[in-house]
This record gives structure tokens, C-alpha cells and sequence, in this order.
């Protein structure tokens, strides 16, 4: 099914990190028949507790959250889609304001990397100048991808080494600018070599959380050169508190950005921002019909009703916590050097030995066998049980002392079944 | 309740087509609550039959369609999102190869501005030349919006006159240029100064039918050129024929987009084409989380089945042509100069006559007071029956020969309770 997907789609599915390469080529269950909580159920029913992703983090509540499920039947039922508006877009904009006081207005994208794109283009109308810094994942579209034509090793300290721009129209090299997190000193550096930075946009906190005086070092900066600071939140948000991460760290952006886990799954990303900003969204040309759609706005509204009402961040943050507590302790256990990063509600592990993905690639293997989804990294979700999280911690502390021996004995490679991860875009392509 | 949207929204909604002013300023029902074939009923229960625009033109089976919420239904509660793929993305993708012999895989996108977007990165890649000669509306992306950074006036040839390109960088102008519908001569000269021209993407069809030779002519420039051929049949698709309309036509593009009736209103676009062309996106980044979401598929799929199962385009057409024919023989009996235009399933009406907008919007003002909603450009769908068209026609009857007197009286302005219809977007902002 895998190899007739990629003969029908190119990369056989639309999003990077749905490549069965990136997980366990060969072995990995490409399809699912069904989901629900934290369980997965590939197209021969066998049944996966998902650490691997959650949906790419859009499903923070577990998968067909009752809750959820309820307010979208109900809108497919009344007709989700007509030709006039959706009183629910209201109704989210008002909560979403709420939630971020200095916010005011919003608009609506269906994907992450449209709602950069329309957020950069509010950026530039409002300052007046095209450059853009950034830091960290935008997604792929030109303005962003743009950063790999001055330079292909541009994006090499982003997230994605390796990004292919081709397509990207070569007028826009230079328009695009990384800094790099915690590192003010790189943005200093840009703002005085470039007198035209109208944007600068950045996940405020993603794999690591922002030293003192970082973001607060960016907003002034922006501030002093008039440019739009655009907090990117579509991973970030509603995980480890009901809003932007930003609001922990009392830093206000003049754009925010949602999405992934602000519908519980349903397409939905928002762009949120002070009144100043976004009405100049009025004066250029801005426009999609399934921007309008039903599903998105009342998915969105009672997914931040039910993590509200179940306190949804505090046990993502906890499983979070005691994922990282298991592999630590294990690792301990049976003798092997692991790094652990991230926050708490988003965790990632690597090994440091000879062939750091082979032992990932074994880790995960025998990890499938037992029954469960593996990614180096997990995002968590509040259907996590304790019990499922102690089941968890078993098959890993098991399979690590397999992994010891495995590496002591040199035979990682020859346990494996299937190819070695996948990581790298160039490698895929 | 418009007010509250237009101090939270940019623009009250996030589609052009769908802001109040563009129909009945002041008195449209901005907000609906429910929708069902051609009905909506708005905030206050009240109902209207619906011959605006359905859902502009996305809801060709009518609202919230059995067969094909049945389907969406299912996919929520089986669990609409997972870390695993959907394998009715394959499934699509087959039926819509195997309806357009020519091409052999597709990717989607959640909006048609992106689907063009990812199109144009596509050709760009594949042909290795950034410029872009297009013709029609394809959404408010930069790659299109660039167009009008060379010239203010590019774009108004086009269906929107008065785009603004206000944040579209300044670099890309002049790597988007328009050429006329029917106007090969304007393409021909385009490819004679431009030896960069590495896409053309046009609407195949939309007001109007191609002359002979013009597809033809288009389609043999793209090969001596080397360019990439689009057809954005976004708007067109699946309206007049179970496919795109150039079937009808005997040309074949490099690749075809598809969206609106495609998910008879739940938000999915297919970017179809050529194995050579398609698979060039495998090299380039391009990615998104929610292009992943089940209900787009699986919606698209039990729209072509339920296309399929009751002729729907046939219908589509009949109905088309009955209003046609309504507008065309009321005119006539009260001496009203009026203008036609169109294919059936998308026609279009104007008033020859002084105040053309105001007798417009006294038309949609008189409908509205008896349960129609009315558009100048009238979508068909297959969930009118001959019995709603009689009674569009009794009642647009009786109100061209309200228009003819108010004309005549030249009380056509006094008649109005509200403002007159807004069309430009310059007017908008």
C-alpha cells in the first residue's frame, strides 16, 4: 500500500513527517482504519498506543475527543459550508481575544503554513519593508523557503536541514534572514545590516525555552526598528497552558499564530493580533472560500472548552514529565547515553553512541512489536493514562536492556528488520 | 452582529464573495444558522432558497448533502486525524487519475489559493523558469497578487479589478503577467519578450467558452516554450462534466487544480497532473499537517460517487439554463435591457441601463423580501427542483415589472432601503 502510495502521490503522503521512512522503513504501518484516545488501529485492525506524534501534535485531547466529535456532528448536520458567514468565527475570535488580552482581531487559515504566509503579508503591509528574520519552522512556502536560495546552508540551524527551495523564484534570495534561538546577538547583527526588516517572526519557545531577556530582547528590537513580531505558536500553543506559550513568559507579539492543537485535529489555524496590525489585513487582497467553512471554528471552540474543563495541559505536561522520568531512569539502568530535550508536553530522545538512528530504529522496531507507535520524539496528549504511560515504561525499560546488550555486542545492525530512520529531507527526496 | 464581525474580523468575514456590502448592504442576513440543499435559514429561522452562490459555488449537491455527511459522519468517529496516513487519500487519487486519462498522481491542499501556490512551485521546479503568464482569478497568494506590483492596473483585465498587492514583496514584480481570455495573440507576444516564462496557468472556462483554437494554441506555446500548462479548474471543476471541463474540450494540461465542488463544501483542493511534473515535488519542501485531515478525502470521494449516481451536472445545467431563460423572457415582457452571460451552471445577470448596481440591488432587495437569496452570478446545484425554479421565476417576474416601472418613475434609488451593492474591492477597504 506504501509503495502504491508513493507511485500515486509524490512522497506518498502531503506532510514530511507522515513518511513511513522517517519512522521504521519497511516496517512501519503507513495507513490507519481508525482512532480514538491514544489508540491507533492500522488497516488490519492491530491496534498502536501512539508515542509518536499525536496527529503531529494537532491532537492534544486524544483522537475523536467525545467532546469535539459532538459540536462537529452537529455542524455537518446543519450544514457546515452555505453562502453565508459563520456566526462560530465570531464567537472563536472573542475567546482567542479573550485568552491574549493585547489581541483584537483575527483571521483563519486551514494550514499552518498559509496562516505564516498571511501573517507575513499583514507583516510587510504594515511595516512597509519585505525583509523578513526568522527563527525556526514556518512551513513551506516561498517567503520562508525563500532563506535557501542566498545560501543553501541558510535553514542548516533551523529545524529542517536540507530544505529544497527549488521552485522558490530566485528574486527573492536575500529576503528571507534566520537568526538563531537564544541568540539576540544574531538579530542585532541583521537589524544593522539590513536597514529594511519589516517582519521578524519565530517560535517563541520550542525545543528549548528562552533565556533571560531573549524575547523580551526581540520585542524591543522590533519595536526600535518598526518592524511586526510574529510569535509563531502553531506548535507551540494551548500545550503547556491554554494559550500562546507566550503568555508564560509575559513577552506580547504583535501577531500570534495557532494551529495543530487548537481544533483537537480539525483544520484550523488562527492569526491573532492587535487592531493596528491586523486591519491593514482590510487594505491588501485576502481571500478563500473554505477559509469560511463551518468545521474548523466550532472544532476550535470546543476543543478549548474541554481542555479548559479537564485541565488537558496540566496531564500533557505531567505524561510529558514522566516520559522523560522513564527514559532517564532506564537508561541509567541499563547503561546508556541518552539526551533528552524539549519541553515537558513535547519530548524528544537521541541516543549518543556509534549509530545513534540504528539504535533509534531498534528502540522503535521492537517498540511496534509490543504495540506501540515510537517517534524520537512524542508529543503528549491528556488521554494518556497513568496506566498506559507505567505500560510504557516497561516495554522501554525492557527494550533498552536489549538495546545494551545489543550495542555491547555490536549487533544493532544486524537486529534490524528494515532499513535505518530516515531524518533528513535530502535523503528523501 | 455584521458591526461585531467587522471590529473582530478584517473585512467582518475571510471571503470577499461572502461580505455583506457585495449583496445588500445593510440588509443581507450576514449569518446563517442552518443549511439544507438549497435552503439556509439565518440566525432568526428565518428561510431563504438560495440563488446567490452555494456555498460560492462549493455546494454543487446542496447543503449538508445525506450521502455525503454520511460519509464525513463516519470518518469524525472513526477518528478524522492519526500519526498514520488516510488511506482514502490513495483512494481519491485513483478515481480522479482514472477520470482524467492524462495524469497519474495528485497531492491536495485545504484551500484553492494554496492549491495554485503549490501548482505554480511545481511548474516552477519542473521547468526551472520563474516567471508565470496567467489568466483568471487564482486567489490572493504573492505569486499572483505580483502581478499587479508592475502595473496597478494588470490585474484588471481579470475578474477582480483593484486587487491590492499591499505586503507582496517588490522584488517578484514583473514575474506575474496577465494575458486575456480568447487572446492568444497577447499570450504569444508575452513568450516573445519573456524568455523566462516557465508556467502558464489560466481558467480553462469561466464567463465565457474558449474560441476554437484558442486552448489548442495555448497548449502548443507551453510545449515550444517549455513551460508547465495549469488549468485552475478551481471554479469550474466537475460543474458542466464529472471532471474538469477542458475533458470537454479535448486539451490536456501539465497539471489541473480542483477544489469548490469537489467536496461538495468540505474544504479539499487536488492538484492533479503529469507523472514528469508531479513528481518534481517530491524534491522541493513542500509539507502540511492538516493536508493530512480524513474528511476532505473522504467527503471528495462520496461527492464524485453521488455526482456520479444522480447525473448531478446534468441538472446542474438544466436548472442553469432554466434561470437563463427566466432572466431572458422577464426582461422581454417588461421591456427591461438586460445581459446574460455565462456557462449555465455559473450565469450571470446585468442591467443595461443607468443605475445598473441600483437596479441590481433592488432586485436582490425585492428577492430577499421573498425568501431568495440573489446573487448577480448565480451558482446551480442539483438540489433545485423545477418547482423552486418556477416559483425564482414568478417572483423575478413580478419584480422586473416592479423594475421597469421604478425605472420609468425613476424611482429606482427612493425604492432602496439600503445602501447600493458594493462590487469593487476598492470600495471595500
Amino acid at each position: 500500500m506504501w509503495e502504491k502510495a508513493r507511485r500515486l502521490m509524490p512522497g506518498g503522503t502531503q506532510l514530511l513527517s507522515k513518511r513511513s521512512e522517517r519512522f521504521l522503513p519497511g516496517q512501519w504501518p503507513a495507513f490507519y482504519s481508525r482512532a480514538k484516545g491514544c489508540s491507533i488501529w492500522d488497516l488490519n485492525d492491530r491496534h498502536y498506543y501512539d508515542f509518536a506524534q499525536m496527529g503531529v501534535g494537532s491532537c492534544a485531547l486524544g483522537y475523536a475527543d467525545d467532546a469535539v466529535n459532538a459540536a462537529v456532528i452537529k455542524a455537518v448536520s446543519d450544514g457546515s459550508m452555505s453562502s453565508l458567514n459563520v456566526p462560530e468565527s465570531i464567537e472563536l475570535t472573542e475567546r482567542l481575544v479573550d485568552l491574549h488580552s493585547y489581541s483584537d482581531m483575527a483571521c483563519y487559515t486551514r494550514s499552518g503554513g498559509e496562516a505564516a504566509s498571511l501573517a507575513v503579508r499583514i507583516g510587510r503591509a504594515t511595516s512597509g519593508k519585505d525583509k523578513v528574520a526568522f527563527c525556526g519552522y514556518h512551513g513551506w512556502h516561498d517567503w520562508y523557503l525563500a532563506s535557501n536560495l542566498a545560501n543553501e546552508h541558510n535553514l542548516d540551524e533551523q529545524l529542517l536541514p536540507g530544505l529544497n527551495p527549488l521552485g522558490v523564484p530566485k528574486c527573492l534570495s536575500g529576503t528571507a534572514i534566520p537568526f538563531r534561538y537564544n541568540h539576540l546577538d544574531d538579530l542585532i547583527k541583521i537589524t544593522n545590516e539590513h536597514d529594511d526588516i519589516g517582519v521578524i517572526i519565530m517560535e517563541p519557545c520550542r525545543s528549548e525555552e528562552p533565556a533571560e531577556g531573549f524575547l523580551e530582547g526581540v520585542r524591543l528590537l522590533a519595536d526600535k526598528i518598526g518592524a511586526v513580531l510574529i510569535f509563531d505558536e502553531i506548535t507551540s500553543g494551548f500545550r503547556v497552558n491554554l494559550g500562546g506559550i507566550h503568555l508564560t513568559y509575559n513577552v506580547e507579539p504583535d501577531i500570534a499564530l495557532f494551529g495543530k492543537a487548537l481544533g483537537n485535529g480539525y483544520p484550523i489555524c488562527a492569526i491573532l493580533g492587535k487592531r493596528s496590525v491586523m486591519e491593514v489585513a482590510e487594505n491588501s487582497f485576502i481571500s478563500s472560500t473554505f477559509w469560511t467553512e463551518k468545521i474548523g471554528f466550532v472544532a476550535a471552540i470546543a476543543t478549548l472548552k474541554q481542555m479548559d474543563n479537564i485541565k488537558a495541559q496540566k496531564f500533557m505536561v505531567r505524561h510529558g514529565e514522566n516520559i522523560t522520568d522513564i527514559w532517564n531512569s532506564s537508561a541509567k539502568t541499563h547503561g546508556l547515553d541518552i539526551h533528552v530535550g524539549g519541553i515537558a508536553p513535547l519530548t524528544h530522545i537521541s541516543f549518543n553512541c556509534d549509530e545513534p538512528l540504528a539504535v533509534m530504529t531498534l528502540y522503535a522496531q521492537e517498540m511496534l512489536d509490543k504495540g506501540y507507535l515510537l517517534g524520537s520524539a512524542v508529543y503528549s496528549t491528556s488521554s494518556y493514562t497513568d496506566e498506559i504511560i507505567e505500560k510504557f515504561g516497561m516495554a522501554t525499560d525492557e527494550i533498552f536492556s536489549l538495546i545494551s546488550h545489543a550495542i555491547k555486542s555490536e549487533s544493532v545492525l544486524s537486529r534490524l528488520k528494515g532499513g535505518i530512520i530516515q531524518t533528513a529531507f535530502k535523503r528523501l527526496a
